[in-house]
């Protein structure tokens, strides 16, 4: 019987964690959604100096408090589950997992003066924010038309890519002796794509008469060209759109206005113009 | 009679102001269109400061005008209306107060000196332009393909937030120690945005290789993923066109354009070019 | 007789220059073709004040040539069309005219200094190119799509308008202080609108954190509404294509595959699966 | 015999190199990709002056190793080819000569100090990524859709060109004597080209009250204008799609899985739930 209490103890708390139709299960979502952004949050803060340097003790406080939640959030989730190891190797349990370290590592590595390291774990609890995929549920039709687009937007991206890198070369050639930032053939490549894809920041621009001539070329022929991506992302995306709409209604293939119902063996999709059943030849009217 | 005739007036008037099919009508949309365009104008100028300077007293007059007329138009509103309390609490209601006040209340304020409180005022009256909502009319297709969409482009929004503050840490990370912007997180958030929406102010750019680099790959693959929401209005926007196309015309599957009636069984979906009935055979003419 | 000969050489002239269909018509549009652009390309170098202070000459004596065989071409027009009046005032009448003048007047003003005037002599020789507009054809799907979306797409640009307005003023308001451009509300709206479009020049960029926050809602929220005119075009465009596509092919609704011809009355439309005509009662088989 | 094992080899060879359906063949493919990709990093890697001036030896013996090996395979592919002629004067047999002479074109320039053409040459180099052409497949839905609509956009194309020809021209009156950047027609013409395309470098970017206001209505009306090629690509790629579909599957209208044959009259196209032969009444089971 004690066994059985256990159970339902464990049952009541994965119901609260895993599912959200109970009451409690609502509260936990909520609140572990206003952690995560209250944790990315403080990540931005602690990197915005003047803030830092003022309010370090609220900063360091708030820290080890969500550490220590995500903490408990975290052996909570390995005790519920009956197969703690899948969890734990799954996608959501490795971000919860390094959700959940930095600030402990931070502790070991704060009396060694590795800047850097520090960084790159300070860096890593921004990463906390994949945790909110959970609340994004993952069979939207957005994630399946880009899926569905995967191949087609590769050889997209390999073909701008190919583009790029003559542009860039040619540029590079155009404008090399001026101080317009073509200083070499990769930084060239990075303006061609800065300016393909309509960004323009400006850091880099040509100076002289022949590389604006290109660049307008590029831009013109480049706008023609970059609309496919929202072409391909369209028309999949339709695709899907249509293809849940004819499971959700009915498929547009072929639709029988005729509802009548055969009084002998009780068949349904007849013909509109059917006389007689196609099923047993009984006749219909 | 006296008040019939008083009920006559009042209604007239709500015809002029409410309704623009009677000239009277027309011509108060107009005037008020005009005046709403004249007050923005007056708000622009006003903030230039070398205009401001100049023509003080045309400014401060041209408003008091415009102010007046405005009361004028607002309490006729309220005394025409059945329920004023409806319309004083409705979004116009609001609306057309808070487009009324600032000049008044700038007229107690000016003693102090709290040229906050001013400009905030000075703001208010912008908001006049709300007011031109009456003329576009609620019913048209893009707001409603806007409303349809309106789940998906959230979930949409947040996915390329979490993006960007993925992006804009990493390249916190890499462009720390270089003279490029990249002074926080919240900043480097903001460039990942400027640059995945492809605005490219230029204000912050990578300066490193690495940055550069990471840079290159955000603006091809954001290319291809910022396709998303034009795919999504698009077809929102078309399934509402072709919607509102079956209502008024009929469904596509199938257009008989022939109406004739079987005389004997009353079946009325004959083939445009049909003699005979397909039912029971009986001659159509 | 003689009124006769001179009918067939107005008719000859007319048939060259009005119609493509014969070689002297054919080489008549192409060098009047050459002619504009060389015509444009004129204008241009003179606008480069170093190449036009080393070739004036050049300059000034083929603006000379271009603006004589122009003159010519538009006499010949006049005396060839039967309604002369009518070309006169037609579009492409006026541009001729206005293509031909304005090195006449250049002749005229010279003496005085208005150099203004001259700019915007010389400025007028540009809209040459719209004599281009001849060799586009004007029944091109392109127009008709902007045609028909013509009133979506100006409800679109008065709501980016309003957008633009407000978010301009509270922009103002936000950076006022700060050294960053916003130094007038007409600016800030300059600057929204810059935004929106996503051509981010950066001469105008926010400077403080709440301008860069508000901005960072602006390009994302805008991204998404700034989908619809390419929504609009796109549905517009698709429509008047399958339209012309219908047109041309057969009607979607109902395709038959059946290709009997019934021996009797000789109909070709009957159903896939009709044993006996539908028109006559003959035996198909 | 001797003949017949030439040919055996010849064979053998020809099926490395030019199929991929092998374990070589397929060997032989991906070596050659590494190849290119390596030929096209040391091309950039050489542009970055710091590092070709510290590794100069490691560049220069690196592109003649892959020169040599781009040799053998030229070579290779002539030898094996039957029409050896068809090969060299084809696309892909220009692209791979012009892949491996630059190296000893420049062995025999060095003695020259001619820099420019040697520029031209490592330039060349760069057009080895066009040998990755091959691995692409010519036959997928992009291209064909971008063939499709080559005439749409070479009309639109034009249409943006004339505008911004325009535009340029009333720019550069607006903002003469300005120290904006417009110091030429032909410049204010890049201008325009850069703010249509929503590009917007920054570089040049209007300075006056009348110059931002006209910027305005470009950006605005611009944008409604620009979103055609999408709509062009969309279109012509979502009709390209559905007609691949048609073929691969069956014609939408009717779509019957039953593909039983009746044994009486050999009638195919039955419903799929049909129990006996519409045509002739043959049991079907």
């Amino acid at each position: 019987m004690s066994i059985n209490k256990h159970k339902n103890w464990k049952e009541k708390l994965h119901e609260i964690i895993y599912e959200a139709d109970t009451p409690a299960g609502k509260i936990f979502d909520i609140v572990l959604l206003l952690l995560i952004v209250a944790s990315i949050i403080l990540v931005m803060l602690e990197s915005v100096t003047s803030f830092a340097e003022k309010h370090y003790d609220f900063l360091n406080i708030s820290e080890w408090v969500i550490t220590i939640l995500f903490s408990i959030e975290y052996i909570a989730r390995i005790i519920v589950v009956n197969q703690p190891k899948k969890y734990i190797f799954s996608f959501y349990g490795i971000v919860d997992f390094l959700s959940t370290i930095p600030k402990y590592l931070s502790f070991f590595i704060l009396n060694s003066h590795s800047l850097v390291a520090l960084r790159a774990l300070r860096l890593m609890r921004v990463f906390r924010i994949l945790k909110l995929a959970r609340f994004v549920g993952e069979s939207n039709n957005l994630m399946k038309a880009l899926r569905a687009s995967r191949a087609k937007i590769a050889v997209f991206v390999f073909f701008v890519l190919i583009i790029c890198v003559i542009l860039g070369a040619v540029m590079y050639i155009v404008e090399s002796g001026q101080d317009s930032g073509f200083t070499s053939i990769p930084r060239s490549v990075y303006w061609a794509i800065v300016t393909l894809t309509t960004v323009g920041y400006g850091d880099i621009a040509p100076a002289t008469a022949l590389g604006q001539f290109i660049s307008s070329i590029i831009m013109i022929i480049g706008y023609g060209v970059i609309a496919i991506p929202t072409g391909i992302v369209s028309v999949e995306y339709s695709k899907n759109y249509s293809d849940k709409e004819n499971l959700e209604e009915k498929p547009i293939q072929k639709i029988r206005l005729n509802t009548q119902i055969c009084s002998n063996c009780h068949h349904r999709t007849h013909d509109d113009d059917a006389n007689f059943c196609k099923i047993c030849g009984n006749n219909l009217h």
